[in-house]
């Protein structure tokens, strides 16, 4: 059984909320943080608050290992006791580090990464250097379930200068056959570079097949539509990648909403929706509209308030994914 | 004054030779292995041993995070204390993390490279996701000088399965005019996804010029031609990118040899030439020649052979160089 497969039924049992713990010791309650022995002990105090009041309600979280990078040495520490705690939670952990090298270095990160101190679950990939850059992290998909998330087509502003770059002598692959007539009689559609990372991945996938119909590593794509046009590319790709698992960043605080998380979706699984800011900053809000003094805030507050953004959020995408 | 600049004197005074510290326990002489108190400590004095014997030939260093990460916070602890002890030497310093992220998240990242524990005076970036994770990093450029070689065309074979596909709509720049005429009166050559990396980045130069024609963020080039049809790609990427400068790997253990990589390279510089393996396990060749048993080989041992590996890298490239 490939982690992959877990978090599937995750996804069918609690909903599709990732959540980001991409912790800055900035966001924490000023009383906690000052009493805290450093901010790094801060942050995972903070980390621990957060999951003990989300893990019910979370398919998985995501760690940004960024944040803790920042942080030096002490970051790290913290990075590795709260992988530890979630194992010990027995969540299902997405490492976000974006790594990407190739032959022996690749498999040294792999090793740093689905083993010892940062042990993970599933991590996140960069593609660019191409699949000899994938393929050392697929022992431990056989190995321990282990499991990948490569970036894909993502919805930051900049994916139009490489990721959707049109490609000479392809496209993408068809659709299966729906009930609806196309909307539009169009063309082949164009191969993006992000099409080409997508038909890789897939045939990945397909090698290494999971319970549910998808494969033992995924991709990311992210959901922020700025245009119908976006949102028409969003509905194909989830049409073309039938097989691949998505993990899909861009909500809340960075704009995307339940609808276009939703158009990423198959029959209300194959993708978790990450946030990061909206339930970890939750408590901010929270005590604003009931006018607490953010100087009496404390980590029980931050708990309830992330539980509440978690709640709300599983419940918004739930009724958009119908 | 950029680092960039000082890296183009490094070359100018001490050759092209970039000595890669992509150091695991397994090449460290038994002897010394068993007598340090941790693998991470005897990986920095092996570090130390290295870098003493070749820091006045080594026009820089580079340091390989996933040899480091594998041995989880005590390998990060002697990534820490090798890339302090560079510092403390004046040595020139690539990063090689290969990181990828956007906005806030890139920010963390660029100030966890630029500053505290892992600070370095250039880091190694994935351009997957465009510019936007690029361009947070530049404000470093102009607080200390930072620089960055970002991953344009690699030398793994994987390199085809996106760096190296065609793109619609564009051509590379056209190269200045030699005074040689073109071996082939060819077709407008085609634009590959390299080539709108090295494009894009080749104005981020223009916008941060240095002193010598180079500008601040340099990019990644590999030198390990399989064909005649790639040393022709080499030589045309050199032509059409004049103000990049290049981080060229794939010297030696991987292939690559000095007039691959002298064809990389504009009036004797203009790029750095990584070996780690050739440089690092250079005690075992010279034990093996000498006949010395394993057995009874030390950091001296180890000193006297990297600093001879890297002398002979240096020369044979001056040499191929012209």
């Amino acid at each position: 059984m490939y982690n992959m497969d877990k978090l599937y039924e995750a996804v069918a049992d609690r909903g599709h909320v990732c959540v980001g713990l991409d912790t800055a010791p900035e966001y924490i309650p000023e009383k906690e943080r000052r009493s805290a022995a450093t901010d790094a002990e801060a942050v995972f105090a903070y980390n621990k608050a957060v999951i003990e009041a989300t893990a019910d309600i979370a398919a998985c979280f995501k760690v940004q290992i960024a944040y803790y990078e920042e942080m030096g040495l002490a970051g790290l520490w913290a990075y590795a006791a709260t992988l530890k705690y979630l194992r010990e939670k027995g969540a299902l952990v997405i490492a976000d580090i974006k790594r990407s090298d190739i032959s022996d270095t690749a498999s040294r990160y792999a090793s740093a990464h689905f083993s010892g101190d940062f042990e993970a679950d599933f991590v996140t990939l960069n593609p660019y250097l191409g699949m000899d850059s994938i393929e050392p992290w697929l022992k431990w998909a056989d190995k321990k379930g282990s499991g990948a998330f490569v970036l894909m087509r993502t919805s930051n502003k900049g994916r139009q200068d490489f990721e959707c770059l049109e490609v000479k002598g392809g496209s993408p692959p068809l659709a299966p056959p729906s009930s609806a007539p196309p909307a539009v009689a169009s063309a082949t559609p164009p191969l993006r570079v992000f099409d080409a990372v997508g038909k890789k991945l897939s045939e990945l996938a397909a090698a290494y097949p999971g319970m549910y119909g998808y494969g033992a590593f995924g991709v990311v794509v992210g959901a922020d539509p700025q245009s119908e046009e976006d949102r028409k590319e969003a509905a194909a790709i989830r049409a073309n990648y039938r097989n691949l698992f998505f993990l899909i960043p861009g909500y809340g605080a960075q704009g995307g909403a339940a609808s276009d998380a939703a158009l990423l979706l198959t029959e209300g699984n194959g993708g978790v929706v990450n946030a990061s800011r909206s339930i970890l900053k939750a408590w901010q809000n929270s005590a604003a509209a009931k006018g607490v003094d953010s100087a009496g805030v404390d980590n029980n507050f931050v708990s309830a308030s992330s539980r509440q953004a978690a709640v709300e959020m599983r419940d918004a995408i739930r009724r958009a994914a119908g």
